[in-house]
Formats: structure tokens, C-alpha cells, sequence
């Protein structure tokens, strides 16, 4: 079923099945060893961690052929192939190189494919007649989204068609009293979340991709992002998808049940499983009502001790109106500066926290919050702070840590993990990395976010 | 895979495909026509509509030939196979009627097995050893947990042989930072919550029937519950499942990572899947904090119209800490009164609410209950109403809302009914079936939940 489809998920099922008691278990993916590291005591922050190289790799290296799984036996695309193609598709059929160019390359830049034939359906109908034509010829697919992907996942290896859902991008229905969003997977996040906000709703998740990462490719490689911790994973939020097997077979489990258990939930099967067994077409979505009070608060730390103190109270103290809690340390702030001229809010500290509440009562999220910072200052968790209540204020104090990953891109290249750890040594990862790698790193910095049931 | 459990989900998978756009989808499970309707719309109020017959059905009776599956061709139990068991489970290869009873019967006394052998495995070793033999010798086998069900999905239509989960009942680990709890399936929801408790944390779901019903059951149904409002479903909060397939192979997803992309997330295809793909052995499930402040309000309102009224308020005036909505009509409250001895905390009204807050701070939830319960006054949507903060009286007012389906079961045979409609129009069903049923039925009552995304 699979079969048309050259990424590879070998590795990482195979090391599902590692022991949970062993110390580490980690997934391998894309080529140039970005490492999925986790691991089995929690609670874990699941943050980034970054090196710049001094060399700058372009992006136009080939994987190495150690790095890269081999080219199966697809077949070639032939002229009879672009023929069916450009009939089907009319004008979006792409072959010019400089089009094709974009889609060939992940968004670090760090990966490269060599596609010449970039696909651009519009409707569930038009993948399902690629996707059959391609099982047919054995011909290899690899669907994109917002190509936003920091794995090299979201490229062709080698001359894979780029099935691209940019142009399905229709939001079909939406009920403004369940909250219940049915949308083309090509949908950009942002644009959904701007849809959703004049009808006093919001996404169940964001993230610093969100002006270009398609909703289908959110949950295909099942996003966590920034709301997490607050509005739960994808897997209890999205109530439906519509997606296209690799032999054109459109799977429809488009319901928009608030629960629904007659017989299997087959639709959690696509839910990360990025793209390996078909094609997501449509979603539908549950999305929380958009909270009538929304503080954020930008505080720096001296040590990364005091960092998870201040988590820790804020869980207690914040408790339920707690919707966002990330960090990032001054290395990561240093390349905000240089790079994006973006200007510390707050005095120099070694690390600093956003974190974000979402309640029904202003008032009593502001006796909260400042009940919070009041104890977090008495105690000297904190040494300097900001908050903000306005909007622009807010998307201020949020681009600190959302356009970290944009910064790195303009230091060199960027080595990225994603990684869990415990939380108390996490960041001991960073040092360690920094005395290891020595002046062969242009930076190494962490950056990440504290995930917990919201309570 | 499946080949050895004779239940089926037939019905159940062939309709899910129904086009979402059908008025009603719905799913038939059980044999005396118990059905869980299902509609499109939203919101919905899952709730339960029963009625009880004048003419008591004992459970000695046979399903009808046109109601039961057909026995499909499996092995009869021998002397040899007999023996088999024994050697595997001393003293738990159990054969004597008397004590098979109650495993062949449901809990609403509605349908009856003929089962001759109950086997009581400890380990998930003997689960496979079970498994593995029987599916050599073609047995067929009904995996039962507490046998709490509504449905008569956990007892034998035939001679199936029972695989109760009843002594696979220890708590393995628990983490009292990240409150991740794994356990084997036969704990008691009851007992995990009481060990829990003491170390500051509550299971994510909550239900009338935790003082029988296994962990491992509630997973492999799915089950919803009083704190999905809050909390979300068991696709968000269980962790990991060990899972013994029908050839006795032990597929291991126990992972206890919050967060887990390596590889498809097979566990989620056990959730809701009844037993029907495997035996789940052990959970591992996300538990959250215990709430500081806990408040319940029991009230009354004058018509179903009011009710909703009411629970659109209380989602708009209490927001986060909403934790459950629940409602019954005066009939339930008759039964309650009639059968069970408890007394109306309030004056007689044509509806009750339940209503319960989970917060962080007793002032601010008392507030917005406060504001709320004025609100709700003022404008006569609510008649008479009363507020417990205490323990004690808090479960009293809750075993006004849990002891429902226990008073009904005293009232004479009960057709119980599980489903989802449209808000505004779902208490319609109930005038409309006393109309129909007139002096057929005893009574016919409603009651259930409301669900809602928690924002």
C-alpha cells in the first residue's frame, strides 16, 4: 500500500519496539542525522537544541551515500507520464527547474532532492487520479505541505513526483456553535487561525511555522506546537480526516463526531504517520472557544535550576489558566539581536521564559499572574520580568521565541534536534555539547517548551 | 487476527463509512436492539434514554435466533483442552455453574451466555498462553472485564470461554512528578482513583460504574465519562498499552513518553476496538492533578429549553473550570426516590443539574459560581438549586446524577440507549417515546452529559 512512497519509516518502527525500560530510545530521520532523542522518565520538556556550523553547507550537497536510503526500483517519468499529467492538471503540472527549486529544498535548508515534476491538485478527486496513475506506472510520490519540516522529511531523496497540497486550501464548513472546523488539508495554519478568530474561536494548535505549515501536514507529522500543554495533542482534537491511499482508494472518515466509537478509529493511523500511508485531504477539527483573557509574561533566570522552579510554581499557582510555557537561553537571544534585530524586553539573563495564560476572568488571571510573579520574585526565581496584556505587545514578547528557528537559519548551518529528556538534566545537553564541539560550533544553543496535562 | 473472538463488529465497521452527510448514522451492538444513535450535528448532549417494561425479562433467556450472530464454527471445549487449562492455571480454570453465573450474565441482566469455562489469568504470560492455545484449537474466547457494560458486549453469545482480567489487578509504577500510572487491565477504575488520591493526583476519567469496572475495559471501550469535559478522551491520556494478540504474541506499546512520534501509533487501533484485535493486559495513562478547589451545584430547571440555556451560560461564566454537566429528568428522580431512598436535595422540578468546577483557587471558583448561580437566578433560568464544597456532600449530590442506571434496573427490564443528537432537540425522543410506548413501558426517563471541548 505503502509502496510508492520513498521516505522511509524503517527506523523509526523498528525502534518502537525497543524496550521502554531501556535508557534511550531515538528515531533516526532525514539524512544528515537530525535525531529524534527520547526517553522514558518524564516529566520531560520537549525542546530544541541547536548547533551552527562554521562551514555552511549549501543545499545543493547530495546526501552522502551513507546517510541516504538507497533508491528503490521506481520507474522514471517518461513523456507519456507528463502527458497524463498536464492533461489532468492543466497548467499545474510544473517541470521548470527554477518553480521546481523551492519544493526540491527543506526550509533549513539542509537537504536536497532532485524532483522534475511538481503536482499540484486542487481537489481530493485529482490526488486520488495522481495516486492511482503513479501506483499504476510504480511511479514514487512524496506529498508536501508548507515544506516547513526541520527533518528533511518534507523533500524528495532523489526524483520522487511532488504531490503538493498547496492549492487545496478551501475551508469547507464551519459550525460556529460546536467549534467544529472541516477544511482541505492545503490550509494554512495561520490563515485558519485568522478565520477562526472573527468567530471568537482559535486552533487547538500553533506554532512558529504558522504563516506557512499546512494544517494536512500538521497532522501527518502530528504537530505538538506551542498550545499543547493547554489544548491537548492532535489525536483527541482532530474528530475526522478524508485521506487518499497510495492506489487512489479515497478513505473517508471525514465525521465530525465529538466522539464516535462505532468500530476502529482508522483515521489515528495517518495521524503521524507522515505521508507513509496516504494522502490527507481534508480535516476537520475541533477548536476551543478564544479565551476572554490572555496575558503573557517574559521573565529572565539566572540558572537553568531556577528556570524549572519557575515552572513549577507557575503549574501550581497558574493552575488551569496556564496555557503556554517555553524557554530559551541567552545564546538564543544573542542571535535574535544580531540577526533579526530583535531587542532584549527585559535586562541580560542566562535564560528566559514566556509564559502565556488564557482564562474567562481577567481579573482573577491577573490576581493569579500576579500573585505568580510576586512569589516567583520574593523567592528570586526570577531577576527581571515584563508582561503584557495587548496584542501587539503580546505577539512581541511571543517573537522571542517563535523566531529563534529563523534566527539560527541566518548564523551558518543548523544542526536541529528534537529531543526529551528529564527535564532536570536537559539542558546539561547544551553545555556539554558547547565544551564537545569547541570552536568547530558557531553557536550551540536550547530552546523549548514544558508539556503537562493542563489541570 | 480477530478469527477467535466471536463477537463482531460487523455492523458497527460497515457503518461507520456511512456519508457523513446522512441525518443518522448508527450503530447496532448487543442483541436486544440496544443502540447507540449517532448524529452529524453538534453539539451534542451524549446522554442516555432508557425505558423500562412492564413485563420483567428474566436473564435466563435465550437471544433470538434473529437478534444473536450466528455460532460460527468453533472447537467445543474437550476433556483434553480442560485439562489444559488446568495445568496453566491451578485453581483458576473455572467450570462450576454456580460460579460461572455472573460471568455469563450482564449487568443489566439482559443477555445470557452459556460459557462453560472462566479462565482467570494473573500474568500477561498466561494471557498468551490462553490465547495462543485456543487460537491452535480454534476456541473461541470473550475477554470480560468488570462486566459493568450496557450493551451485552462483555458476556458470551455461545460457549465462548471467558478471559477475565479480574486478578490481573497491580498498580506496576507510578510517577508522582509526571503522574504517569501504569497498571495491569484489571484494576478496579475505584482503587486506581483511592491510590491516587492519597498522592495528590485523580485518574482522567470518571464513571457510575468505578467501583466494578476494569481499567483495561474502560480503555477497550472507550469509555467517556463524567470528566471528559475536562480532562479529554482516553485517545489523549493513555500512554502506552501491552496488548496480547488473538495467536498469543504480546505486542508491547507500554511507552510512557508524553509525547511519542516514532512510528504509527498502533495502541490507538485497541482503543474503542472491544477486545475484538486483543487483549489489553496493561495502561500506561496520564493522570492529572488533584484540583485545589472542587464545587458541586445540584439544581432545577422548569423546561429542557432552560437547561441548555443554562449550560451555555455555565460554559461562558465558568469557563476553565467547568468539569461536568449533567442532567436528569424528575422521572429519574422518581426512581431514585422510589428504589434507592434518596431524597431530592432540592424542590421538585421537571429537570436537574449536576454541575461541578475543578480549580486552582477556592476564591475565584467560588466567585465565578457565585456570579454564575446569580446570573442563572436572575434571569429564572434556574428554579431552586444547592451548592456542596464538603466531600460528603459533594458525592451525595453526585450519586444523584451515578445512581440512575441503578434505580432503573429495579424498576423492571430496561431498554437502555446511549445517544447523540442535536441539543435543542434531544429530550424531544423522550416525549415522543412516552407518547409511543404509552402503558407499554413503566416508565421512560433521560438523562446524560454535556461535551464540550474545555477552553
Amino acid at each position: 500500500m505503502a509502496g510508492i512512497f520513498q521516505r522511509s519509516l524503517r527506523l523509526r518502527t523498528a525502534l518502537r519496539h525497543l524496550s521502554p525500560q531501556s535508557p534511550l530510545s531515538w528515531a533516526v530521520t532525514g539524512r544528515h542525522t537530525p535525531l529524534d532523542l527520547h526517553c522514558p522518565f518524564l516529566p520531560s520538556t520537549s525542546w530544541q537544541f541547536a548547533a551552527c556550523s562554521r562551514k555552511l553547507h549549501t543545499g545543493a550537497d547530495r546526501p552522502s551515500p551513507a546517510a541516504a536510503p538507497d533508491r528503490l526500483p521506481f520507474s522514471r517519468i517518461t513523456q507519456e507520464d507528463l502527458a497524463f499529467f498536464r492533461k489532468i492538471l492543466p497548467g499545474r503540472a510544473v517541470t521548470d527547474p527554477d518553480l521546481l527549486e523551492s519544493s526540491n529544498v527543506d526550509w533549513l535548508k539542509s537537504v536536497k532532492g532532485s524532483s522534475e515534476l511538481l503536482l499540484r491538485p486542487e481537489t481530493t478527486e485529482e490526488v486520488s487520479q495522481i495516486l492511482k496513475y503513479c501506483n499504476s506506472r510504480n511511479l514514487a510520490v512524496n506529498p508536501q505541505g508548507g515544506n516547513t519540516g526541520l527533518v528533511g522529511g518534507s523533500v524528495p531523496v532523489y526524483d520522487e513526483i511532488i504531490l503538493s497540497t498547496a492549492l487545496m486550501n478551501n475551508i469547507l464548513t464551519f459550525d460556529s456553535i460546536s467549534g467544529i472546523l472541516t477544511c482541505q488539508a492545503g490550509c494554512v495554519l495561520e490563515n485558519l487561525s485568522l478565520y477562526l478568530e472573527d468567530r471568537d474561536y482559535i486552533m487547538p494548535l500553533d506554532l512558529g511555522a504558522k504563516g506557512s505549515c499546512h494544517i494536512g501536514g500538521n497532522v501527518a507529522t502530528n504537530a505538538g506546537g506551542l498550545r499543547l500543554l493547554r489544548y491537548g495533542s492532535l489525536r483527541g482534537t482532530v474528530l475526522g480526516l478524508e485521506v487518499v491511499l497510495a492506489d487512489g482508494r479515497v478513505l473517508d472518515c471525514l465525521v465530525t463526531l465529538r466522539k464516535d466509537n462505532t468500530g476502529y478509529d482508522l483515521k489515528q493511523l495517518f495521524i503521524g504517520s507522515e505521508g507513509t500511508l496516504g494522502v490527507i485531504t481534508s480535516v476537520s477539527i475541533l477548536c476551543p472557544r478564544k479565551p476572554k483573557s490572555v496575558n503573557v509574561v517574559f521573565l529572565g533566570c539566572e540558572t537553568f535550576e531556577q528556570l524549572l522552579k519557575t515552572f513549577q510554581l507557575s503549574r501550581g499557582m497558574l493552575g488551569e489558566i496556564l496555557s503556554a510555557f517555553e524557554f530559551l537561553d541567552s545564546e538564543c537571544m544573542r542571535l535574535l539581536n544580531t540577526h533579526l534585530k530583535l531587542r532584549n524586553p527585559i535586562s541580560d539573563c542566562p535564560f528566559y521564559v514566556v509564559i502565556e495564560t488564557s482564562g474567562s476572568d481577567s481579573t482573577h488571571d491577573g490576581e493569579k499572574l500576579h500573585h505568580f510573579l510576586e512569589e516567583a520574585m520574593t523567592s528570586s526565581l526570577v531577576t527581571d520580568g515584563t508582561v503584557a496584556t495587548e496584542d501587539s505587545k503580546i505577539k512581541a514578547l511571543w517573537s522571542m521565541r517563535e523566531r529563534v528557528t529563523e534566527a539560527l537559519t541566518h548564523d551558518g548551518f543548523t544542526y536541529k534536534y528534537d529531543i526529551s529528556l528529564p527535564v532536570e538534566r536537559i539542558y546539561q545537553l547544551v553545555t556539554d555539547m558547547r565544551e564537545h564541539l569547541g570552536d568547530r560550533a558557531k553557536s550551540v544553543v536550547g530552546y523549548g517548551h514544558g508539556m503537562e496535562i493542563s489541570t
